[in-house]
């Protein structure tokens, strides 16, 4: 049973990553996979939260959040409900904890780095797409301090790290799900690694059925391949000169 | 003294109208006033709000929202803090109260357009480039209702609507003010009108100054002139095709 | 066509300024605007919020609300509902704003001043009655600062402010609506000046309707003409002693 | 030692019932127990609340707040701090509960009371004064209710109720403190009562002291005569015709 | 008439304190009113909140709250509704008042006492067990303070508290009503004492009915006879050593 | 380098099932695991939320939450914040997913389980003792529901459900981890499998470090064999009849 968009099973969709969309954060990365669109900002502010002051230590910290008009149907503004709902919480601290696995907080030096990933159209794999944009967006936000003069250590960040998702869908592991296959996977992971190959996070879920630890090797050589790629990709864009001016 | 950007005094920045940005929402516009970018969402949904419901009357309303990485120096999620701001639901109301003037609720027919201005990067007149887009956007999900056969009447819109900011600046009036000259002005105005050049709304502000009655005239002078260009960018933008399948 | 109260479309209903309304506060003023009565309190305090601290600038804040037995059918209460609503949010802007533009922040010294206005029955205007009472709550504040020696300069009041309704009602400009003509208007205008004639603030609003430059300019005659009545009406209350006991 | 105010022990501060204080609820009340003024609305709906539908029974609710300015230094606004605290729900409990017990809700028919009780100036006793107005504007909206032929049984109150505060304050047991006194009251009393000299409530508080039996019964003995006397001014305030036009 | 459980009027249903339930708090008692079973831990603190420092006095609070599960049909939980409802608040309040009854805040020093009493299971006195219970785990958190060298005197309690309902049921004055009882009594007063019988706070209530000062003589009897059964239970509980390793 | 409680590096610490701890809910189990205790209720409510009805399906949910007494330090309780933290959303989440792959929905009928795990004393593995408690209440309200006829098929459990957490302390893969391990770990991860051995959910989280497929492996294997105990522990315990009178 072919999928709906032609790929095959071990196949991510087309990635594109632009970097510069926005002019004011230190980093901001438009992110696509295939029709999901998230624009990853990376803001940097001097200084970090009154309780980690004076320990020598930077901070990163994540938000994720959809556009009301993203999604197929329009979804309620988190804002105008007056609060965050539990899947919105879920994945910022996803993403924030996997960004967290890639810099050195010490050499960071105290200087806060806000990561900001909002999503401007939803394909399935928001989260995933977050985490790889997010990385291109930090590292541009690290170079921006570098010129700055503001790093402890000159290269705090030790890895890249990519993510994407990969499931059992109509029996079968396919990679980075759309959502008209996510809507109706059986199983559901998402995994986050870096470009060493190492695991950051490994998040398998039946969905009404569950699944044998053979289905889960399968899932993860396929995540890992696919992984591989978006790194490449990534080390591509940011082969290319920072975008804008540095200070 | 000349303005920072090489403007003369009545000049409007750079518009830019991209039709079709997103594929969900029956209208999907993405404006740019020179550095100001806001993505204007019309979205679609059959019947009305509990409150309106056989009156044979449609609604429309409409959310202005930034996001964090939109500002010069990153603005706190309003999400996150759990309430929306005064500016935030005062311009809200704005939007929605000047869209309405261009519809005729009677012919929309039993449906509700949700209008989202979500501010992707901000520079001065989020509002207004945010009405003019949403103009757009609403002119493009009346023309997927009437293509679905939904609408009461076949043509709903009764006028255009556009809005530019003007303010005494460096004892100037000027037009479609930046940031920079936003935050400096004396006096500072909205204003909404049609393509007739009648008014819909005018708010005019001394911000820690008063002004006469001559110059609320000239800075009517400037922001009527100016809106009668952005209804022509709109007119052109809105002379191509529907940017998307109709049902 | 005439009105239901037998006024003459440029006539101001009864109007009413009662000080020392409250024992509390510093100024304390009951306004009536006919049946439409406001509860305007200023109270101060020494010392400013602390983002505006060693400024040598004091501070001026405004917030607006309605008991819920103020209007024909019982209101919500905003403290149950959680939220303060749009409405109020942007009443309460404009009424702070307004009174910002009659007072020297610098020869008012490092002091807070807060009004409160909270109207007690709404029969249409009600913040145009709140900003004409607040001004005079705020010059008995600004009288019990002075005699307390707490002001920078004695005279930070550089002009008197009063604020009235407009708009055009069964096709004829009408001064000061009550609500059974606010809530069929075609437009509606509110209008804040100073004594010296001129302008702090004009918001129009076409209601479903659009207006011409000229009716604009009617419009404005008719409230720039009530507003000096207002004026007058605010001096002669103010020229009664300070009601109460001086520091 | 005498008290501040030079009242004997046992006696009442003056009080005031003034009845139509606002136009649009069936019953309007402004109560003055000395300088502690309370408006007491009473709005009356038709039909109950979703829960209570078809039980032939009516509802009666009550709502406690104070205006920002009511003390002697300003109070932060609920709605602004986006929720009601914890002695303003406990008071509005106890208004709803003590007016609950004078009504008879199946004579009531399926109508709705809501009490609205704001205080305009407080100095001590703000509940108690609340809960005494209270009772005259539910008479009043009874009388409306009764004139618009809605009432199931022509007389549904059974009885009239007044409430009055008492405590020890110097060591001595004094009636209706003032907040001078109640502030610093070893003991502070809230008595509710009827007209036949039946209790509704009694709370009784030790405020970092403990009392005897025998203070209690003093404590009762003095709040019941006070009651007697807030029962004759509500009767002779009720003995005039009702304040406005009947349906 | 008998009760539906066997016992005479003023017989209290079983009680048991058990001591050191949690060991992570100071105190932590389990204390059960027949079915009724609440949870209460008295959490210490160094220091004080902050418009409290540098008075050389200590401070206590309460918090009571139930478990969904705790009722017969299950309860939405406050955190997810977003707020605590008006029933929760009046409680809490009256545990802390009660409590601080007992200390001397001036010989507790700077130090805080937390008291959480949580509902495990809820048949009637919830509110009455919590305070009960609460003073063994202030007690012991007392005791905890004081092997610690944390006291300013070393014996901060001046008494012991107890509390327990009462009310008129079936027309007969009854001790400790379960829910059964509680939710047809005609009136429903709380009583909290001390060991020396002197009162700290009475609550009675009319539930739709009044009663007499006869009636409330009877139900005070009733429950200060309950509450020196309370003490001793109390008291015995307490003079068992200190259930897990002091500092 | 040997654990701190004595334990071998697979092996589970003391684990306690207790059913019937309360008596409202169909389903009541105390669980603990080590230290760490948890309160698992399940209600049961005929029908189904608005939005589900007349499927012919059941729903399943749940909440988590800690007692503000149940960590080593207190924790503010989120009733009091006014909003329910990230993690409590995770979490509650996770033990929805959980157990409703235990559960055949369309067997279970129109009726609603709401599980409740309440943290009475926090050591490590909350959630996961969260998961392992919930399952056997969910046996219990279901044994409950089948004794009512209630069940549209005698038995809609197609597995039972149990977790553990697994993590890599000092070098080495430790499986169920006491607050002490966890808090230095490593990697955590947690696991949820089937009494068949077949997963439900695998979350592996590097903190602060990543780590190989390798160590996944081996933390998998430990996880498996982990449940595989828990799973006897909940047979045994669910040998036992049903702790209370069945409808």
């Amino acid at each position: 049973m072919a999928r709906s968009d032609g790929r095959s099973d071990d196949e991510l969709r087309p990635i594109e990553i632009r970097r510069g969309f926005q002019q004011h954060p230190a980093g901001s990365v438009l992110v696509s996979f295939g029709n999901t669109r998230v624009l990853c900002a990376a803001s940097v502010t001097e200084g970090v939260p009154r309780w980690r002051r004076d320990s020598g230590l930077g901070w990163l910290t994540a938000e994720y959040a959809m556009l009301p008009s993203a999604t197929h149907t329009r979804s309620d503004r988190e804002s105008v409900k007056g609060r965050v709902g539990g899947r919105t919480h879920e994945i910022s601290r996803l993403v924030g904890r996997s960004l967290r696995a890639a810099i050195d907080l010490k050499a960071l030096g105290e200087n806060t780095i806000q990561l900001d990933c909002d999503v401007l159209q939803a394909d399935g794999g928001t989260r995933t797409a977050a985490i790889t944009g997010a990385y291109v967006a930090l590292a541009d936000a690290v170079t921006w301090l570098g010129a700055k003069k503001k790093l402890a250590d000159p290269n705090p960040l030790s890895c890249s790290i990519a993510a994407v998702s990969v499931g059992v869908v109509d029996g079968r592991v396919r990679l980075d799900l759309p959502y008209e296959e996510d809507s109706r996977a059986e199983v559901d992971m998402n995994v986050v690694a870096t470009d060493a190959g190492t695991l950051v996070e490994v998040q398998g879920t039946g969905e009404g059925a569950t699944y044998t630890r053979d289905t889960l090797d399968k899932m993860l050589d396929s995540a890992l391949a696919g992984i591989a790629k978006l790194t490449e990709a990534q080390a591509a864009a940011l082969a290319e000169p920072y975008p804008g001016e540095l200070p």
